[in-house]
């Protein structure tokens, strides 16, 4: 991979995510040789996915060229590159590029759509896991109206203007939102000669009820909002197939659809070599230790979505999201300069600093520690802190002005359909 | 098609450039049914489109909806649809969504690359007339790079680095000085362990001038933008072929590149039924008079790129440019108005504004009427008029921020590839 040894240790990361990134950046100008890889040259934003897919921002706004993060850091390198496998036994990562060996391997590959093995479901829904998947949603949703125009029979029209988003955690729940604001605010406007209000958006949740993971007030709250705004929210009720027109559940309830999105459930994206039985947990996901140690081995971690460690807090191990992901690079990070002199590393602590979801404008719920609180705040709050998150001073003042934009003309300008999704029917 | 018939006579525009759209205008809130067929759902701002090939700035910024753009236009219906023929005789359109009589037929479908019959060089080449194709010329570029750090061949890295562009027109111009100035700030950066000063950028021009259509101190001055910046240019030079790996020459000199740009040339996109001999002329345009009808028509005319309006001034019709195919939509709307009214038609008349070119930072030439001029000033100027002439008020200020950003960091934020454009190599 024409990659130089020194004399520093050389620490191989995989995948440059929420916990990969966290931790290249705790290792810059410290002794060691780092070298990322990851299948794109860009680091994503993907709380804000969901924006890309509904026509309110630009791919550009929410990614960020690796190179450009790692760009003042001695010793880094990075190599676009998909990874194979792992030879633990020879310290060697295999790619589609060439072999790389590794003195220290950290394994932040995070996490993929989990279909639960139903491929029928795989094949005909949406996901909405990266930057090019949004990008196919938001074409679709654009095809969908354009095809809607098209058809005098009305059953297929519905089908084209129904949608149905399978899991009421946040990525389903501020989908349907911005798609029932988008039904208000812009399809009348865009579509005059098309009955609008016909459209449909449906979330289907297994439990009962939405935003599991949050208090029971902001729970409910946010099932209060997305009502007002017209979404339909099914609870108790499982998805069990979809054949690309019909979504059948375990109740009698079926949906005649053109658009499911799946947003029931992730799994950790593992790789070959560490796959045995013995690492592999619930989710799919490595088994690690207090200090991100994947178990059995010395200079081999997990960090991020793909690792699990098991507490009595956390049995399922912490939840797959940015905050415990970013907090693990930046611990591991301090754990390896430990390491490598030969220190005691510290056990992982997570700092549990709440949650929060966007469901539409002046619309948010958010759980801190000690405050929870719903409403226009709650929506200026998770507003600033998505921004606040968001890497580089470019796409902070682009996403800004977009949001400022959108909410004063109730608008998303970004409904452009590049790359058609679906071929068009002649 | 599912459009109804009012008592309004029936104006169909095929194509959403600028030719189409400035003629939509015009004739919106008057007493005609318009309806609009593109193959995309957005107007292109083509001017820009190298900077979305050199990742300064995001399809959106330089892309309208159509539908945003006619929203406020009562009669008006917009339809996704690529047009597959004319039945001049019945007065209809034919197309992949159905067919639609007319009683006025306005054909708009402006220009595509001429690669002047090479199949070979079709095949291998970038053509950068489209958001899509410039995209994929993105993704090539940082491709290349990121393939150029794993070869061991000097021959083959280098022709990853070379990057050859056919044409020294505006677009062929500013697409150099824009890689250019990628080479000089940005590739050191990202690439610190790859030798890019390597990298080599060609304008190759068959005639012995560069911006042909400009005054020949705009000409001269570009060309020494150019050098300062290294760009290699080779005049009186005509490419005869390329495999993908060498282009070759009508002199000695070849080049070994993985990225051939042609901009030498472009073509009018005729539609099959109005594609005979007679209505043919240079350049695969249609010929009309002086009022934009297709000669041997009545009621079909044809604006912008693909219309080709001789005179004694213009020998082979307007340069097929964004001015012409403004003013002639605007003037075709005021003579459909009259020739409805059974009112005569006023000739087209050309009212040239002359033309400009950024080369880079502070670096633009510009021709006006009385006054030429080049340099910091021209750049100044060559930036206000396109912020001006883009739609929308977000796009400008997206598009502002961008360059000021750009500018201040010589950066490009948008180096992402988003849907890789070749296979990596295993």
């Amino acid at each position: 991979m024409n990659i130089p040894r020194t004399s520093f240790p050389r620490v191989v990361i995989i995948g440059g995510g929420f916990a990969g990134i966290a931790l290249a950046k705790k290792l810059s100008k410290q002794e060691v040789q780092v070298v990322l890889l990851d299948k794109h040259n860009y680091h994503t934003f993907q709380p804000l996915l969901y924006q890309v897919s509904t026509g309110g921002l630009e791919p550009d706004s929410i990614a960020y060229p690796i190179r450009k993060i790692l760009k003042d850091f001695p010793n880094f390198y990075f190599r676009l590159a998909n990874v194979n496998e792992i030879d633990c036994k020879i310290n060697k990562v295999i790619t589609d590029i060439g072999d790389l060996s590794f003195d220290y391997l950290v394994v932040a590959s995070g996490s993929e759509t989990n279909f639960f093995g139903n491929s029928e479901i795989e094949k005909h829904s949406m996901a909405m896991k990266t930057i090019p998947q949004s990008l196919n949603l938001r074409s679709l949703i654009l095809e969908n109206f354009e095809e809607a125009l098209l058809t005098s029979d009305l059953n297929e029209r519905n089908a084209l203007m129904n949608f149905v988003i399978v899991g009421g955690g946040p990525t389903g729940v501020e989908l349907a939102g911005a798609l029932a604001e988008i039904k208000k605010g812009i399809l009348p406007k865009d579509y005059p000669d098309l009955d609008t209000r016909l459209a449909q958006i449906h979330i289907i949740q297994s439990s009962d009820c939405i935003l599991k993971g949050m208090s029971e007030n902001a729970s409910k709250k946010a099932e209060d909002f997305l009502e007002k705004l017209g979404v339909n929210i099914w609870k108790n009720v499982r998805v069990t197939n979809y054949d690309g027109k019909t979504v059948t559940t375990n109740t009698d309830l079926t949906f005649e659809t053109a658009t499911l999105v799946w947003a029931a459930g992730v799994k950790g994206s593992t790789i070959k070599g560490l796959e045995a039985d013995e690492f592999i947990t619930r989710g799919n996901r490595l088994l690690v230790n207090e200090f991100n140690q994947v178990i059995g081995f010395e200079n081999i971690f997990a960090i991020g979505d793909i690792a699990c460690s098991i507490s009595e807090e956390f049995p399922d191990g912490f939840p797959m999201m940015a905050q415990p992901a970013i907090q693990q690079g930046q611990q591991l990070g301090n754990n390896l300069l430990k390491l490598i002199e030969d220190k005691p590393m510290s056990p992982f602590v997570y700092k549990d600093k709440g949650a929060m979801a966007t469901i539409g404008r002046n619309k948010a719920v958010v759980d801190l520690n000690n405050f929870k609180f719903q409403g226009v705040f709650a929506w200026y709050v998770w507003m600033f802190v998505h921004l606040f998150f968001l890497i580089g001073f470019r796409n902070r003042m682009v996403v800004f002005i977009n949001w400022v934009y959108n909410y004063i003309r109730f608008d998303r300008e970004a409904r452009l359909i590049i790359r058609p999704f679906k071929k068009k029917k002649t």
